[in-house]
């Protein structure tokens, strides 16, 4: 389309830094005939603090009428834990139902790794975003005694399923390798394990040309640090997708780097894009933080709106700029935006 | 004690060539003065094809009679995945009460790990053992429709969640860095979250020389790779450490090297003593398995029955043979066990 209405939630700590640089690049990579209008939220701690609200019906709609969001983190230590997670964070993957979490993970020349010998990482995780242990079921008895019973449900739908399983075996077919890797915990998860591979199983007959294969989670940690060049795409449920992501991220250049979308493929809802890393408050407000992730992020919300030339001219110059950053002086944020944006422009 | 009747459980795959060898290395330990004893019990996918039973309640009777229980490895591709885990290694843990399984990562001189720099690592992970998902809690409606759900419930008590964070804070309190983390995921599962960090800074009070922190899981994995010398201790539920043990065992030299106990400490029930891998069926039988993981684990048992000083030297034992290993043609399973005895005895 020939415009973007944009949502953008800068929220704690670095998110206004990074999200400020992420919007220099965007308006530095689209093309003049398309208009690029955002407008900005203030959700987060201290809308919280100031008012004990985190996200409200009228938010929400308000949200709903953007063609997508852009955040920039979410979550404070003066907040109790959770309290924004839940109300905000998860609340709007829910509201907006966002059940395809994408989490690209490729380590780039020139980006320093944990791993020893510099392995070839390029994969994706399809993580499942709207069921699974996140759905906030289950409830606490007996508070605060010697004799509390505290439960977590996690609930699996072969609607939800199949969906997050749909999407993942496209986009595996869409890559040079086609090849998708379930992974789960089912010797042991067995109820939710066998909805999972029978669902994944079933849809895999659709797509013969799709190499499968199966890893329990605890594996798959393994392969991640001994093997990750195993890896193509990768389906999984939302608290399993959660962990890998951030080891996935680790590996291949640190969270720095990492992006990820919340996407309601249908488009009935607008998709959210973010970088995986935090509030970071520790380093917020001095320049520190690398926006490269938020960029990053912004390049796939390019491609979810189909604006792919530009989304693949912010991958490359992120590329171009990493390969080189070995060699530069460390630079502020704002410097590292500049820099891409004077690449996607040029 | 002046003697040790063991419970002696090979398993499927590599599972007897492994136990072959820990026993090589008990035998070879013990002073003449301690009788120790074995009886051998056919487990596995054998005897489930065989006779369709897993674990009986008069194998339960015959096991508990035991001081400890050495196990090799349960599992085979031949059998249907979770009937063996569910009906066997859960039922066992939870039958005796395993709650607290222990495993240990220490990287040691000369062990190759995937992480650049080889840095320090040395910690161990105390998993909750019978509680958390692993309960079996849960269930299926509609099976195989396209209404299915299905449902896990992790399910968390105070009874359960104090012991083991109390096992956890006497282990750190007894190491000279007396650190411990809890590691969940409060801010997302705030029901089980909040329980068990709860109790944790309630127990934390009668630890005072015990310094203390909290990870989430994701990032645990984060640090996993990235700075694995801040761990001493971890604490956490059961999957998670499941995931975050398998991980440990990959960047401190590999499951080669892992060994875990099944630890019920009021020794109500025997604890059960094994190696973290599997049973590997893809090299079984051909003496290509590193006993090393199962030589760990007799010193768990070892150092669980009082007999530190033994448990010590097969520790000592397995360090300088690790050590050497780079320099020495590859051996075989009992190659490798030949060596550990020699070393042990001498
Ligand atoms: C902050 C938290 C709710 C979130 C999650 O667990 O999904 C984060 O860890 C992530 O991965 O985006
Ligand atoms: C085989 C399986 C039941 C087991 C577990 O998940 O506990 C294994 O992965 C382990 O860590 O011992």
């Amino acid at each position: 389309s020939r415009s973007i209405n944009l949502a953008v939630i800068p929220g704690d700590g670095i998110g206004q830094e990074v999200v400020t640089e992420g919007l220099k690049v965007l308006s530095a990579v689209l093309p003049q005939d398309v208009k690029l209008e955002t407008e900005e939220y203030d959700f987060g701690a201290r809308r919280y603090h100031a008012t004990g609200e985190t996200l409200t019906d009228a938010d929400l709609d308000a949200l709903r009428r953007h063609d997508a969001i852009l955040l920039g983190a979410i979550g404070d230590p003066s907040v109790p834990s959770g309290v924004l997670e839940r109300g905000f964070l998860l609340k709007l993957r829910f509201a907006f139902d966002h059940h395809v979490n994408l989490r690209p993970s490729k380590l780039l020349p020139g980006v320093a790794t944990p791993l020893a010998g510099q392995p070839e990482i390029d994969f994706v995780v399809v993580r499942e975003g709207t069921e699974g242990p996140y759905t906030g079921n289950g409830g606490t008895i007996r508070k605060g005694t010697p004799h509390e019973v505290a439960t977590e449900v996690s609930v699996n739908t072969a609607f939800g399923v199949e969906r997050v399983v749909r999407d993942a075996f496209a986009r595996a077919q869409a890559r040079p390798r086609k090849k998708l890797t379930l992974v789960h915990k089912n010797n042991v998860l067995t109820f939710a394990g066998h909805l999972w591979t029978n669902v994944f199983t079933k849809v895999a007959a659709e797509y013969p040309d799709v190499t499968t294969d199966y890893i329990h989670v605890d594996a798959a940690t393994i392969y991640l640090v001994t093997d990750p060049g195993r890896f193509d795409v990768i389906v999984t449920d939302n608290l399993f997708g959660d962990i890998i992501t951030d080891l996935a991220a680790a590996v291949s250049g640190g969270i720095g780097v990492a992006a990820s979308g919340n996407i309601n493929p249908s488009r009935e809802y607008p998709s959210m894009f973010e970088p995986v890393h935090g509030s970071a408050p520790d380093i917020a407000g001095q320049g520190k933080a690398d926006p490269t992730a938020t960029v990053l992020s912004v390049a796939l919300l390019l491609r979810h709106l189909g604006h792919d030339a530009e989304a693949a001219r912010i991958e490359d110059a992120v590329s171009a700029d990493l390969a080189e950053r070995g060699a530069l002086p460390a630079r502020s944020t704002s410097q590292i935006g500049d820099a891409l944006a004077a690449r996607v422009a040029g």
